[in-house]
């Protein structure tokens, strides 16, 4: 149960001594435990667990990955219109006909846009921004695509929703692109509040503040 | 939060039909993450996170674990004696002069082993029977690697120790290995009880019986 085991060590058992890297970093077995523990959400463990079942199952499990990530290294691309990762270049999004030209969701990285591509809330195009704004980390405008931003907001887009991270960073960035577009066209920003199935018992004082200040009419009211 | 998103399902948009799958199977990204969920461990959103990481970072994530994987693939191989994973044949283990050859332990599987290596209580060599037995399963003798065994016991080894889980199968297999090496060698099994840490108030009544069968005097009793 305990990641070290009752060592009794015995100066006869090398292994003992090495503990838990009883593998040596330049045995190929080591080094492929290594890259995979560099993996996110992977640590020593699971990276062990998974060496042993792709080396023990060559033909269905380690072969086809190689193939998979080979051809994935070789044919994915990132898209010079938004900065989505495809195998075309422009991308699939960029280049499907059924979507809304006029709408441009901005996000931070390709894994917001796919989170959103996921869900099928958006049928417009996006924007990654390759990031947020920090002056801590020195993060400024020329790290971002901005310029390609106000070029593609320009063109025929009436309306630029931005889907950054309801972080500091997040909102900074949000406020320098809507400065950035404000002669250009429309800016939204995605509304903050309770998410669903949330209970304001479970929220951060944040969020609960958030859904306090966007608050709906329900019923009633002067309006009626 | 949820994995749905809340879907508008205009009839518009692709990818709202498709939902979660946006990639197609035979894209080189769609087929990337569907080889990676089918690892241990991964589901469908960690492989696309995991995907994503690789894409974006090629020369220091991707292209090195492609090299590890095919290096792996073409160095490790089954030790010819114990049936442990290494690059050479014998292994590391059964070339280790420092070992007890007079100790054999014998194992379910390679992750046994590594994870007995890991902890180093033990400084014999192994045995790999690649399995238990299970009527139910139909995994009869054959399908073990007894005979191997046998030949290995009846050589200079003094001691069998039968590390096999502690369940059915385990259990009918220890009993079928120790009496085919009967007239062979002394034959032992792991000891049963708490596990260091644990409180017999977390315990299942099957590992309380074991801990109170296998009970030891701490002080006083007829033989003092």
């Amino acid at each position: 149960m305990t990641d070290n085991g009752a060592a009794n060590g015995s100066d006869k058992n090398p292994a003992a001594r090495r503990g838990s890297n009883f593998f040596s970093e330049d045995d190929a077995i080591g080094n492929l435990i290594r890259m995979l523990s560099r993996l996110p959400g992977l640590g020593r463990r699971s990276a062990t667990r998974l060496a042993l079942r792709l080396l023990t199952d060559r033909e269905g499990g380690l072969e086809p990955l190689v193939r998979a990530l080979s051809e994935a290294s070789e044919s994915v691309r990132l898209c010079g219109e938004c900065g989505n990762l495809d195998v075309r270049d422009p991308c699939g999004i960029c280049l499907d006909n059924e979507r809304d030209t006029g709408l441009l969701c901005v996000v931070e990285g390709v894994d917001d846009l796919w989170a959103l591509e996921r869900s099928g809330v958006f049928h417009g195009r996006y924007h990654v921004l390759g990031g947020t704004l920090s002056a801590l980390d020195g993060r400024d405008p020329g790290s971002l695509s901005v310029d390609g931003l106000r070029r593609r907001a320009r063109a025929e887009v009436r309306e630029v929703i931005l889907a950054l991270s309801a972080t500091v960073e997040g909102q900074t960035t949000a406020h320098y692109v809507a400065d950035l577009l404000r002669d250009v066209c429309e800016v939204t920003v995605l509304g903050q509040g309770l998410p669903v199935g949330g209970s304001p018992n479970y929220l951060d004082d944040g969020t609960l503040f958030a859904a306090f200040r966007s608050r709906s009419l329900l019923s009633g009211g002067a309006g009626l």
